[in-house]
C-alpha cells in the first residue's frame, strides 16, 4: 500500500494515559517496527488509498511518551505479551533499544495534593515531552482503565464552575476527565479509546472549545461490536426482524479484569448496546455479558447469538464467534486515530470530530451506527483533508 | 411501513418458471397472505421506505401463474412445506380457494419436438396468461432447478445465428435460456433467481435489447452469500487481511438434491465464490461445498470459518453458522424484484439492471458485491424511478 | 423396540407438582400418545433393553393427575405449546377428551391456614386419587418452578422437631418439601426433578426411610449438563487439562423466567456446576449464566468455550451449541423415572435411589457424574430388579 | 501423577516409519523434553494412575529413530513446528544437542531395486538400531504419509503366497506393509498409527503370530472422531434418534496435503466413518469432508452437526467445533502406544491388542467404538499386565 500524501517533515507526539498497558505497549512496539521495515502494515486502515489520502503524517515520525502508575519496563510487559501470542517475540529482541528509549519518555502519574496540582503536572509533563522531542504537535492518547459512569454534577457542566471548583481545592474531576483537562491546556487533541467520561463532560467540551482543539471518541470499536455494525445493517436492509441478539464475551486480559466490577462493565455494556438498536430502527432485546476468563489472557472469545424473523412469520437463527486478540485490534486503531488526529490538527479542525465515528462503539458526534456509512464519511472526509492542503 | 408511492391500478402478472417448486409456491401463497391482511409484511425490501419510494405496483394487483413439469396441486406443496415449518399451516387452510385459482393459472411445461415449437408454445402460454387476466404487463421468474453451465457455441452468441438453428430444427439453448427466449418474444421483462445461464448468452441479451425490455439477474443472494457481502467489507475496510474463507452448506430441500449433481453445483458455487474475491481485491482460498442432506427439508444450515490476519502478523478467526429456511429468504426477494422489474418496464428501463445487484449472488451489470454500496445503488436507483413520475 | 418384561397388569398413578407446567403437560400429552400407538417412543429411556429389563409398568397403565395453582386447562396449554413446535398441533386435537379427562383429575394447590392443614389436604387428594383410579400405586413428581436453596434451620433437620413445627403453627417448609412430606406420608414414592430442596432435608429424607419409601433426584439432566457429563470424562481420561469451561444458556419459557430471579437461578447453577469439578477431580474456572430471552420460548440454546491444555502445554479450544427443546427433552425422562420408581417401591427398595443418577444433574445417592459410569450402573440395577422377579 | 510401576531398567527403541515427519518430531521432542524435567506430562495417558498400574518403561529410558525419505535435520522441523505454536520455541535452543543425537540415528529409507531387497535393508537398520543403543527391545510406529486402500490379491493374503511372490522379484506390498514385514522379520512389535494397510493384510497377520509379536492399530483417535465417540453414545442411551451427522474437516500440514489426494482420503474418511453407525447401532446419514486449508498449518478446525429427533418427533441439533493441533494430540498417543506395546510385548502378548481400542480410529480386534468402554477395558487389561508382574 502507497502513502503518496504523507507529509514527512513532520514529527507527532503520542502521549499515552495508561503508557504502560497492552494496548499502549503494542501501538509502541508496532510503530517502532513498522517504521523499522519489520513488520507489514495490516490492520491500520490510515495505509488505505481511501484514508492514506488526507496526507498524514508518517509513521517514522510518531514519538511515544505518556503517563502509567507503574513502573514495569515496556519491554517486559511486551515480552508477556509476545509469550501470549500478541505479536514474535523476536521483535521484543530487536527493538530492545528503541523500546528502552520509549520507555525512559514515560512518567509515573504524579498524584499530589489537589486535582489543581496533578492536573498542572500532568500538563507540565505534556508540554516538556512536546520540547523535549522538538514535537510539531502532541496527541494524548487514553488508554487507561475503564470508569464507571459518572453522576452529574453542576461544576462537570460548566468550565467557570469547574475552574472554581478546582480552585476551592475540590476534586470533581474522574481521572479520564482529568487527563482531558491538561490535555486541552496543554493545547493537545485528545482521543478517548475508552468508555470512561474523558471530555465529554460538559466542562470539558468547552474548554475544546475554547481551546479550538480536536478531539474524538469513545471507546475504540475492536472486535464483536465491530461485527455488529457491519451485521445489523443486513438484517436491516432486507426486512428481517430482529428478535433478540444475545452477547456473550469472555477476556481475560488487565481490561477483562476492569470489567469485573460491575460499575465499570455499566460503562463498556452501554457503550456496546446502544449502536444496535440505532441501526435497526427499534429495540431488541437480548442478555450482554462481559466475563473475567483468567485464562484467556489477552484473546478475546464473543459469542453472538440472534434470532430474526422473515416472511411470513419464520423464524431464524444466525450465531458468530469472534476469536481475536484484543491488543492487537486496538493497537493499529489508536496509531491511525492520533494521524488523523494530528491532520485535523493541522488543518484546524476543531471540537469533537464526528467523521471518525468508524473506529468507535459510541460515535460523539457522529450520528451513523452503520459501519459501511461510517466508512464512507470517513473517506469523504480524508478526501476533503487531502485536497484542502 | 407506509407505501405512499404505490400505483394501485396496475395489475402485473408472475410468470414462474417452476411454478410448483418450493419458492413458486411460499411466494405466490406470501403474496396472497399479505394482500388479504393475514401475514406481516417482514422481509418485503420493497416496502422499505427507500425502495418503496420507487412507486411500485401494490401486492393486491399481482396475479400469479406459470409452467412447471409436475402436476402436484400448489395446495399439496404448501402443505409440504408448511408441515416443515416454512409458514403456518392455518395459511394454507384459510386461503384454500384462491390455491386453487392460481393452481389453475399453472400450466404444464410444453414438451414437444423441437425447440422452435416449444419456444412458441411458451410464448403463447405466457400471451394468453396476459390476456385472460387483463394484465398490464408480465414478469417472467426463473424459479427452476439449477442447470450445469454451458459449452459456448457460435448460435448462443448472436440472435441471427440462433434463430437459424432454431429454424433448422436444432435444439442450442439450455431450458433457462429457452424460457428466456419467449419471455422477451412476448415482450415480457425477466428475472433470473438462478444460476443458469437464462438470458446471459449473447443472443438473448441481443433479443432483450432489440425488444427494449428490462431484465435482472442472477442467483438470489439469500444466505451465506448474503452474510458474506454484508461482512467481507468489514475485513477490508479495517485493513485485516482474510487468509483463508471455507463455507459449507448443507441443504435438504429440491434445491439441495439438485445441487447434489456436481455439474449443477459449479454453476452455484461459481457464483457463490465471485463476490469475496471481488470485495476483498485479492483472492481468497478456502474450501466450499454445497451437501444434500434430506433430512434438513428446506432448512439450510451453512458454516463459515474466516482465518484473518491483523497487526504485526497476529492470526485471529471469526465462525459464523446461519439456519435459515431457504423459500422463506427467497420468496419475498422473488415478489421484490417482481415489482421492482414491472416499474422499470413501466418507465421504459431496458437491458439487465444492475441497479438490482443487491438481490443477486452474481450481479449482471453491477460492478459491486459490498451489500452496502448495493444497497446505496439500489436506493438511489428507486428514488429516481419515483421522481421521474 | 421390545419390552419383554413389562408388567401390564399395574395401573400406576402419577401425581404432578406443577401439573399444568410445560414438562407436566408435555409428559402427559406424551403417554396419552405412545399408549395410543399415535407417537414412537423415542426418548424413552426406559424403552431400551438395558432399561426394560428390570420389568416396567407398561405405560398404558398410567394415569395422571396433580396439583397446579393454575386453572389453564391441559388442552390450551398442550396448543401453545404445539404451536411453539414441541410436538405436533394433530395430537392435541386427536387427544382432546383424553386430555380433558386428565385434566378433571387435576386440582388446584390447597392454600389453607397452616401448613399443616396444606400438607393434610394434599396427603388427601392424592389418597382420593389412588382410590378413585384403582391404581396399585402412586409416584408423586415434582416439576414446578424452581425454588432458591433453604436457610438451614433446626426443625429442617429432624422429623421429630419438624413435626412439632408443624403442629404448633409454624411454617417452617418450602413449598417442594411440604410436598414431598405429603407424598411420603401418602405413603407414595418421590422424584424430585427440580433442583428445589425437596426431600434433601434431613426431616424429609428420615420420613421416607421411617416410610420404607424409595425417592430420586435430583434437577432433570435434560441440556447442556448432560453434554458436559458425556464430554468431561474424554479430556480426564485422554489426560488434557480442562482450563476454562465457560457455560451460557438461554431459555425462553417459564423456567426461564423463574431463573431469571437471581435466588432461584442460584439453586440451578449450583447443581450444573457441580459435576464438571466431580468428573475432572479439579477446579475449573469459567462463567456461567442462565439468561431469560422470551423470544426463545420453550427452545433452549446453550452455548460453551472449553479452553485445554495438552502435550507441551498446547492450548487447544473445543466449543458447543445445543438448541434444545426443554419440555421434550425432560418429559421423557420424567415417564421413565415413574416406571423406574414405581418398580423400585414394588421391589421394596427405600432412600435415596443413587443407581438413577443418570437422570439428574445433581445424582443424590450416586456417587459418579460421568455419564458412562451412571449408565452402566443404572443397567445393572435394572438387570438386577428384572432378575428379583 | 506418580507412576509407581514403571520399570526403569529397560531400554525401549522407537523406530518411526517417517522420523521426520511432524508426529514424529513432536513425539521426539517431547519425550526429551519430559524426560528432562522440562515439561509437564499433560496429554499422557500413560501417566494415568489406571494406566501406570500396568508398570511401563520409564519416559527416561526411550530411544528413538527412524526412517524417512527426506533429509531436513530434526531440529529444523521442529523449529517450523515451534513456529506455528505446536510447542514452545525455547525447547528446541535447549534440548538442540538431543534433536542432534536423535537425529544421527534417522536413516534414509531404503530404495533398492526389489522389495525383497528393500524388506531387508529395513530390517538391517532396526537389527543395527537395536544392537548399537543396546535396547531390550524396539518398538516400529508407523506415522508416515496415508496411503489408499489395497486392492485384493492372493500374495497379500497367505504369507507363503508373499515370500513366493518376494522372491521371485514382485513388488505386491504397499509401502506400510513392508514396513510391517521388516519389523515383524527384525521380532518388534509394531504400532499402525495410520489407516494405512501396514499389518492388516492377511499375510502380515499370520506373520505377526508366527513370530509370537503383538501389534496394534489402526489410525490414531485424535480429534473429531474421539469427540464422536465420547457423544455418540450418550445419544444412544437418552434413546436420542440421530437423524443426521455433518463432519467437516480442516487440515493445512503435511497430512492435511496427503488427505487432499481423494485417494488417500479414502482411507481415512472410511476409518472416521465406521464408528458412529458401530456405537448407535443404525446407519446415520451426512456428509464427512476433509479439506487442506494450507493456511491452518498443523492447526486442524472441525465443525460438526447433529441433528436428532426427540420426544413425540422433535428436532433438535447440537454443533461442535474443534481447534486443535494435530501434532500435539497425536505424539502422546505415539509415547503411549510405544510404552503399552513394549510392555505387552515383554509379557508375552501376540497378535492385535484390542484392549488398545481407547487410541484408534478403527479399533482392530476390539469390538467397541465407544470411548467409556473403550477405557474400562484399557484400565482392565493395565491393571492385569500390572498384576502379573
Amino acid at each position: 500500500m502507497t502513502q503518496p500524501n504523507a507529509v514527512h517533515d513532520q514529527r507527532v507526539g503520542v502521549w499515552f494515559v495508561g503508557a504502560r498497558g497492552s494496548v499502549a505497549t503494542t501501538a509502541t512496539l508496532g510503530a517502532l517496527a513498522m517504521a523499522a521495515g519489520l513488520a507489514p502494515r495490516t490492520g491500520l486502515v490510515s495505509e488505505l488509498p481511501e484514508v492514506a489520502v488526507a496526507g498524514l503524517p508518517s509513521l517514522e515520525g510518531l514519538v511515544t511518551g505518556g503517563h502509567d502508575i507503574l513502573e514495569t519496563p515496556l519491554a517486559h510487559r511486551a515480552q508477556v505479551l509476545a509469550d501470549s501470542g500478541v505479536f514474535p517475540p523476536s521483535l521484543v529482541t530487536t527493538l530492545a533499544d528503541e523500546l528502552a528509549a520509549a520507555d525512559s519518555r514515560i512518567r509515573i502519574a504524579p498524584r499530589l495534593g489537589t486535582q489543581r496540582e496533578n492536573a498542572r503536572a500532568v500538563e507540565q509533563d505534556i508540554r516538556d515531552f512536546r520540547a523535549a522531542n522538538d514535537l510539531d504537535r502532541v496527541v494524548v492518547v487514553d488508554v487507561s482503565n475503564t470508569e464507571p459512569p459518572v453522576t452529574p454534577r453542576p461544576e462537570l457542566d460548566s468550565l467557570a464552575a469547574l475552574e472554581e471548583a478546582l480552585d476551592a481545592g475540590h476534586a470533581p474531576l474522574p481521572t479520564s476527565s482529568l487527563y482531558a483537562y491538561a490535555a486541552f491546556r496543554a493545547g493537545c487533541p485528545l482521543v478517548s479509546f475508552t468508555p470512561s467520561p474523558g471530555a465529554t463532560l460538559g466542562a470539558l467540551t468547552e474548554l475544546a472549545k475554547e481551546q479550538a482543539l480536536p478531539w474524538a471518541g469513545r471507546d475504540g470499536k475492536t472486535g464483536e461490536t465491530l461485527v455488529k455494525s457491519a451485521l445489523a445493517p443486513m438484517f436491516g436492509t432486507r426486512a428481517l426482524k430482529v428478535r433478540s441478539w444475545a452477547s456473550y464475551n469472555m477476556l481475560g486480559g488487565g481490561d477483562g479484569q476492569t470489567l469485573s466490577d460491575p460499575r465499570a462493565a455499566l460503562s463498556k455494556t452501554t457503550t456496546k448496546g446502544a449502536g444496535l438498536d440505532a441501526i435497526l430502527g427499534y429495540h431488541v432485546d437480548g442478555p450482554m455479558h462481559i466475563d473475567y476468563v483468567e485464562d484467556l489472557g489477552d484473546w478475546k472469545t464473543a459469542w453472538d447469538n440472534i434470532s430474526f424473523e422473515g416472511f411470513l412469520g419464520t423464524r431464524m437463527t444466525m450465531q458468530f464467534t469472534w476469536q481475536g486478540c484484543d491488543s492487537a485490534l486496538a493497537a493499529p486503531l489508536v496509531i491511525d486515530l492520533v494521524r488523523l488526529a494530528a491532520r485535523a490538527h493541522e488543518r484546524g479542525e476543531n471540537g469533537v470530530v464526528g467523521a471518525l465515528a468508524f473506529f468507535f462503539k459510541d460515535p460523539l458526534g457522529g450520528i451513523d451506527h452503520t459501519l459501511a456509512d461510517q466508512w464512507r464519511t470517513l473517506a469523504q472526509w480524508c478526501e476533503n483533508l487531502g485536497a484542502s492542503a
